[in-house]
Order: structure tokens, then C-alpha cells, then sequence
């Protein structure tokens, strides 16, 4: 691999270090550039939808999703060209997002009806947080990531226990409340409920029988409590992973523990606090 | 019993195996087979109330139902032979819901009309959290479960005082408002409180009047407010539990203690744990 | 006082022990007794104003107002009769209630169409507070109320910032879709921003212009942001005041700290705690 | 600047202590007077849009108006005479809003049908935070600013990764429902989604499909569970800034943490503790 990288030609890897690195200006410049394209070109497609922009500006609107897909479709040859491995570049997830943020623009833009393809078009808003990267976030949302993980056994058995409420309550306002009254079937029963237990309340199908709106009544109580099992499961989580972040380390003095992450001396008696020894960032 | 179970035929002690056991291959086929035909039959009875596929596909969904009512009825008088305390797991929590899953279907398919077996089919969904201990979720379970034990006081408390002041709200609402704006009668008011207070909102009944707006807008807010009561509650236990699981243990070398349970060694200094002493996964 | 209480009638005191006394078996069949009526006669109330119960049953319903009326007047008298200090029973609180529970009911029989008394008859459901102090359920309500307590100056802050933020979405709203739109008057606007802001969205005031659906879109995300104020307020403080339990003793042999409040002897080594110095239960 | 100070006029000092200052009886009485025509002068904005008040009291209204208009023209007039830098309090933060508090006033009474000039008087309410700060609620405020602040990263890739899952469900509902169950464009279908994700649930726009309802459900359990985020973690920030603020000393003979902020000795051994070393009232 290191033979390959001497050959090839300088702009190759000047070009590398511009589309893929973020850390020269230049490569900033052109990770901005891609992203102000993305935003605008899914701005496009949404207004594109709203009847009075079509009927005014189909036609500039028409030109400029050519203009995109030229931009993203030079962008992927580019990328493809100057990668130092382009068949592991193209199977990969960011490789594939790239190539699916063209392909249905070519397909929208030769069978104009094709609806479906503006939602593989909107995906391409994915592509953002590959962008995203040169800004600092991301350790912040590994925090989340990682709480959402450790919980997410906790979060499978709730829903699994709700999703069995879910389908007794609606079998039984099925059987009392009826087709007449809007719960035409079982599954158009489970649409109310989740409806009625997430506290949405569209009020599309609303229970008439005194019996059914008591029954509904015992579903949004049930919906409003239990909404605490996931807040609380995700807040003890996340408790735990900030204070592991803080919890580190411990003065060497006077043994106080929870300095912060960029304390460099002890907050009670001042003597010097090791370094961290656990590079924080580098655990994505 | 020792003598009863060394006379039993070994054939009985193999299905027993298979049958209640999940820790051969063999029981943990038939358990998953099982999840897979209480799905299926449960799926059969909501799809049976959808119109089109009632009229459609109506005579084999009525031929489906006969295959795994005899399904179930096999399974049940195989547990029966080979439990080896028959009457003792006739009497059982899981031998009632065994049994519930079978009699319905009998009922429902010589009394076709007979909507109310429909809700009785559907609780055979509580079959799956058996076979769902051959999976190693429960323990989790355990400290939700734990954490609302621990809370259900303070949640039966933070329930009564509010279906008072709903109560309250509702007398207030109905003089207010009055049958002519739909609040016909105190029920239907509280009805309308609930709904509000637990922020569905469904809108089949709202307030007309200034002064019934003002109570409205009131009653919603003591909602948006008290909504973090049960939260905070078990967000405490569960933060609680969760730290109690961890704080077990502490290294003997330098007494950092907040541990994974899976951790051997200490994070900090590599120092070797005790093993946990209080066996987690035994206090289902 | 002391003269007095000895002064006084064996029957007055035995009276007193039954009536505000929990602590023999006749007071508590008493309070028992007591909570059951209050809960018939808000049912009673309750069920008067359903238009079906109300012709078919109003006879009968009158007839026991009148005996719930009786009982609660016997009730007062003979509280008024054996408290040690009438002059300050009456005074009291729970005097004015017990008060109130009675003089509304007159009001209502002497004249029916009062239908304001209502109300006040159904606010004798705060008695069962009282009554409730037979059940040790208090002490936790105690926890809550402190936590309460505490926050409730951030709260404050908390909803005086929010109703800022809800007059100036209010105005705004009010401007951008106009009456024409159901947004008639500034006040109808809050009630419409309130009903948004707490996600109950009745519906039966919507935007309808782009722009008011924008800022629509935006009050709900701002609602749904600061939900988590107070309950990240509320958690806060309970997570302290259940420590605060907890953490009170800690073992004179290893030092382990957030024992159960009933625990004897320490969980980790067995050596015996302290007894509990500070009365948990007389904190009320 | 000394010099300057020296050289005013005794009365321009004097006002200053009264219209800047809240330490003395006479500035306290000027803010809560300011105060409550602030309350009455937007009370007054609130009644006039709506029809009743507007046909019968209008006239009066306007008069009011003017009152206060000339009331803060003067109160602005002195807070420019008697502020020791006049163009440093005009171009400073309340400076300006001072002024807008005044300027719209003659607007909106000048060209009467101005209605945006509503929006700006409303505006005069964010002066009440100022009076305010003669209250001490600000340091609670500041425990819960600071928490907002360093949860604020997390809440951007919160509410960032949210946006995008809102966008592409929205495109999905307007392929699959399509204008004519009301999805007309996609920037609507954006309202719906966030109609749905917050649970607000208005109706007005509903899904009619089965599968626009099954996308709908999973849009509803989506915002149900994602709630639980925000809250997590300001919970968890909220937690730590409150510990912050008590686990700052600790007692010298027994080594008890936890102190509140007011406590003088230890609540344990009576102690006497240090003074708190960090001024946790002047964080503003």
C-alpha cells in the first residue's frame, strides 16, 4: 500500500487531502461548498413540490437539479478517482450514500412522474454529517450514542411490553366500540390506540360509547406514565456517562473526584492534577 | 417426588426437557416454533377484522384458526402429561394462560358472532414473555420492575391527589361549560379533563366560552407541569438501582468502585476484582 | 387544659379517640365508614347530572343526598361537640372543610337549579386527605412536597420566562393569521398558543397560512424542548431528597454509606448501624 | 469619570439611585410602580383586539394608551438625563429596549390600522426582567442557564439528527398520501411531521391510508421515545450543577459533603464549616 501511495500522481493526493481531509483550509473550504449544495438542492426538491412554486419556477427549478446532480455526480467521480482504495471507498456506507444522492436524480430527471425517488433524494441529507465532522460535535453526540446503547435492552423491554398493551387495548375497542363508530378493524384499532398512547390525539377516531371513552381515558393515563420509563431509563444513562467522563480522575492531594475534563488543577486545594490518561476524544 | 421421577418414563423426561426446558437445542427450537405460531395466530385474528381480507381470504383465515387451535390444544395436553405435577401446573399462572389461549378459539369458531373471544385470543400474546426467558433480557426487566416497586407509592400517591383535582376540574368545567358546548354530563367532563390533562387533546370536545378557555388552558399546563412528577420519581429509583448494581463492589488496591458487572479486573490500576457476591441474576 | 380534659364526660373522650383518633380499631372503622360515604355521595353527584340516571333514578338520588346530608351534619356536630377546643376546630382548616362539605348540600336541596354547588360539594373529596392519614402513605408524600418545595423557585422562573415567550407567540400569531383564521382576539391567541405549546392540540384553532404553520411548527418545538426543564428541575431534587434519605448513617466498621431506611445492620459486613437518629416520620 | 460624578447635580444623582438603582425604599417603589404599568399597559394591548372591549371601551382605551406612552416617554427621557454615560445606556442592550417600548406606541396611535406595531409593544414585557432583578431569583435562573448552556451541544445534535429524520419522514407521507388526503406539498407534510413528533396532534391533516397510518404510528412512537433525550440530558446537567453548588465543602471534623448552601455547622456533628470560598451569588 505504502508503494502505491509514493506513485501515484501529486494531484491525486492533493485532491485526496482536499475531498476527504478536513484539516487544510482548502478541504474545509470544499466540505462547506458540499454542504451548502446538499441543503440547497433538497430546498429545491421541497419547494418544487409546493403547487405555486412549480407552476412559476418549474423551469429554473428543472435546470438547477441539473446543475446538482452535475456538482454531486463530478464529486463522486473525483471521489472514486482519487481514493486510495475505489472499490472499498464504493462499498462502503459513505460510498453508497454518495452514489444514491445521483442515481435517482437521473432517474427523477428522465421519468419526471416517478414521485418515489424524491425520498432516496432526500437521503442525500445523510451526507451532511460526513461533513459534520469537521466540527467538534461528535464527541457530544458519542456521550448520547453510548447511553443510548448501554439503555437500549432496557428500551427493547418496554416496548415490547407496551407494544402487548398496545394490541389488548385495541382488540377490546375493537369489541366495544365497533365499526360504526370508526374502528372499522383491529388494525385501524392499533393506529387509534398508538394515537391515544403516545398523546398525538389527531381526535380522527374518537370513542362515542361511555364504556370506550372510559377505556380510552385508562389508555392516556397509561400513555402519560409510562412515558416516564424511557426518560428515566436514558436519564440514569446518561448520568452515569457524564459523571464517568468527569469522575476520571481524583485529586492526588486532598482525593476530591469530579474535576472537569479540561481541569488542570485540583478546584479545592490547587495541586496539580494528572493528565487524563483516557483520550476522551478518540473513543467514537 | 425423586421416586416419581426416576419411575417416569424417559420419553416423558425428554419432552419435559423440550417442552418447559430452554436450555438444549431442542427446547429452544420448540420455544421459538411457539413464538412463531402464537405471532401467526394472533396476526390471523387482526387481519380477520379487516374487511377486505375477512371477505377475500375469510375461509382460509377459518381453516388457519382450526390448525392452530389444534396446535395450541396438542401443546397444552403435552404439557399436561409431561409436567411433573400436573394438577400443580393446571393451577399455575402460566397453566390458566396456556389454557385461555385454547378454550377462546373453541368458542369463537362454533359461535361465530361471538366478538368478545376475540380479546381472550389476543391475551395468548402474554405466552411470548415465557418463552421470552430463554432470552437474557429478564434481568433487566428486573431492575425496571424493581425501580417501580420501589416508586409505587410515590406514583399512587401522585395519582390520587391528581384524579382529585381532576375531579374537581371537571365539576368546575361541566358548570361552566355546560351540555350545550358537549360537556353533557360530569362523566363526559372528566372524560374531557383526562384527555386534557394527559395532553392528547383529541378535540371531539372542546371549551366555547372565555372563561371555559381559561380553565382549559389552566388544566393543560397543571398537565405540562405534573407530567415531571412520575418522571423525577423513577427517574430517582431507577438511577438508584442502576447505581446500586454498580456500586457493589470496590478494588482492594485503590478503591475506585463504580464497576461494570461484567468487569474481572479494576479500570483503574488492572487490579483484580472479587467476584460480585450478591448473584444479580438470581432475584427475578 | 389539663382540668379541662379531666373535667370532661368518659363518653366525650371515647368520642374524640373514635372520631379524630386513628389509632384504635373503632376509629379506623370510623374514618373507613366516613370515606366510603364521602366517595357514595361524589358518585351520587356524579351520576345526577347523566341525563339517563338523572330520569330514571333522580327520585332515589334525592332521597340519599338527603341521608349524606344528615350523616355529614351528625358528623360535624359531633365534632364540634367533643374537640377539646370547639372555638379552634371551627377555625381550623379541616373544620372549614368538614363545614363546607355540609352547608352546600342544603343550598343545592333548598334550591335546585344551583347547579354552582356543585362544585363545592364535590371539593369534600379533600376530606379523604384527612382520612388518609390512617395509611403511613404520608411520609412519601413528604419526599414529593419537599422536592417541590425546593424547585419551586425555579419553576417559578421557569413558567414566568414560558409565559413571556407565550404572549409574544400570542401577538405574533394574532398578526399573521388574523381573525379570518379563528385567531379572533389576543386572548383566544393564547388560549391557542397554550393548547400548542403544551402539546394538546385541540385542533379546533389551526393555522392555516404557510407562515402561521411555521411558527406553528416552531412553538411546538419550543413546547417540547422545555418540557424537559421541569422535570430536569423535579428529578434533581427528588434524586437529592431520596439520597437525603439514604444517606443519613454510615457503618462505624466500613463506612458504606445509602443504607435502606429500615436496615439494621450494615449490607456489606454485617456490622450493626446505628439506630436513626433523626425521625424520618415526624417530619410533616 | 470620578470628576464627572463629582460635578453633577445632587438631584441627577439622587434620580439615578431611584431609576437604576433597587437598593433603597424609593427605587424599589419606582420598579414595582414600572412594573405594574407594564402588566397594565400590555393588558391593555390584549383587551383592545378583542371585538367586545373594542366596541365598548375604546375610546378609553385609547386614551389609556396614550398615558402610558407619555409615562414611558418620560421614564425614558430620565433614564437618558440621569444615566452617568447617556449614549452608553442608549446603545446598550436595555437601552434599546426601552426605547421600543416607547417608539411603537407612537406608531400604532399615529397610523391606527398598524397591526404589526402589536408585536413590538408586546416586546415592553422582556423590560420586567430587568425589575426583576431586585428579586434574588436570579441565581436559581442561573443554575438552570448554565446547565442550558453546557447541554446546549448535545441539544443541537439533537434537535440537528431530529430535523433530518423529520424531513425524510416528511417526503416519505407525501409520496405515499399525496394531496389528496391534504399532504399537498412537502414543506405541509413538514408541519404534519412535527404536528406528529412533538404529540401535539392538532387533526387537521391526518393520514386516510393504511399505510400513511402505519408510517404515522412509527412517526408517533419516534417522538415518544426521542422525548425522553432532552430530558435525559438536561436532567443530567441539571443534577450536576445542583451538586456543584452543595458538594463544595465539606465538613472538617466528620467529612460530611452535601451541605446545603445556608447551612452554617455541619448537620451531623455540628461542626462549624468554612465559609463558602466561591461567591455563588455573583455568577451573573
Amino acid at each position: 500500500m505504502s508503494e502505491n501511495i509514493e506513485s501515484e500522481s501529486p494531484l491525486k493526493r492533493q485532491l485526496r487531502t482536499i475531498i476527504f481531509g478536513t484539516d487544510t483550509p482548502a478541504g474545509r473550504y470544499f466540505d462547506i461548498a458540499l454542504m451548502v449544495c446538499i441543503v440547497l438542492s433538497v430546498a429545491l426538491v421541497f419547494l418544487d413540490t409546493v403547487e405555486v412554486f412549480h407552476r412559476e419556477y418549474g423551469q429554473i427549478i428543472r435546470v438547477l437539479e441539473w446543475v446538482f446532480t452535475i456538482i454531486f455526480t463530478l464529486e463522486y467521480g473525483l471521489r472514486l478517482y482519487c481514493a486510495t482504495h475505489p472499490v472499498l471507498y464504493a462499498r462502503s456506507f459513505y460510498g453508497i450514500v454518495d452514489l444514491l444522492s445521483v442515481l435517482p436524480s437521473y432517474l427523477a430527471l428522465l421519468i419526471p412522474g416517478a414521485n418515489f425517488t424524491l425520498v432516496i433524494r432526500i437521503l442525500r441529507l445523510f451526507r451532511i454529517f460526513r461533513v459534520l465532522k469537521l466540527l467538534r460535535y461528535l464527541s457530544e453526540g458519542n456521550v448520547l450514542l453510548r447511553a443510548m446503547m448501554q439503555s437500549s435492552r432496557k428500551v427493547f423491554i418496554f416496548f415490547f411490553s407496551v407494544s402487548l398493551i398496545v394490541m389488548v387495548l385495541s382488540a377490546v375497542m375493537y369489541v366495544v366500540e365497533g365499526p360504526d363508530n370508526g374502528f372499522s378493524s383491529i388494525p385501524k384499532s392499533v393506529y387509534w390506540t398508538i394515537v391515544t398512547i403516545t398523546t398525538v390525539g389527531y381526535g380522527d377516531i374518537t370513542p362515542k360509547t361511555g364504556l370506550g371513552q372510559a377505556i380510552a381515558a385508562f389508555t392516556m393515563l397509561i400513555g402519560y406514565s409510562i412515558i416516564a420509563i424511557p426518560t428515566g431509563i436514558l436519564t440514569a444513562e446518561i448520568s452515569q456517562e457524564v459523571g464517568r467522563h468527569r469522575d476520571l480522575r481524583s485529586c492526588n492531594q486532598c482525593h476530591k473526584t469530579g474535576h472537569d475534563l479540561d481541569a488542570m488543577y485540583c478546584s479545592r486545594c490547587g495541586c496539580e492534577l494528572d493528565s487524563l490518561d483516557v483520550p476522551v476524544e478518540n473513543d467514537a
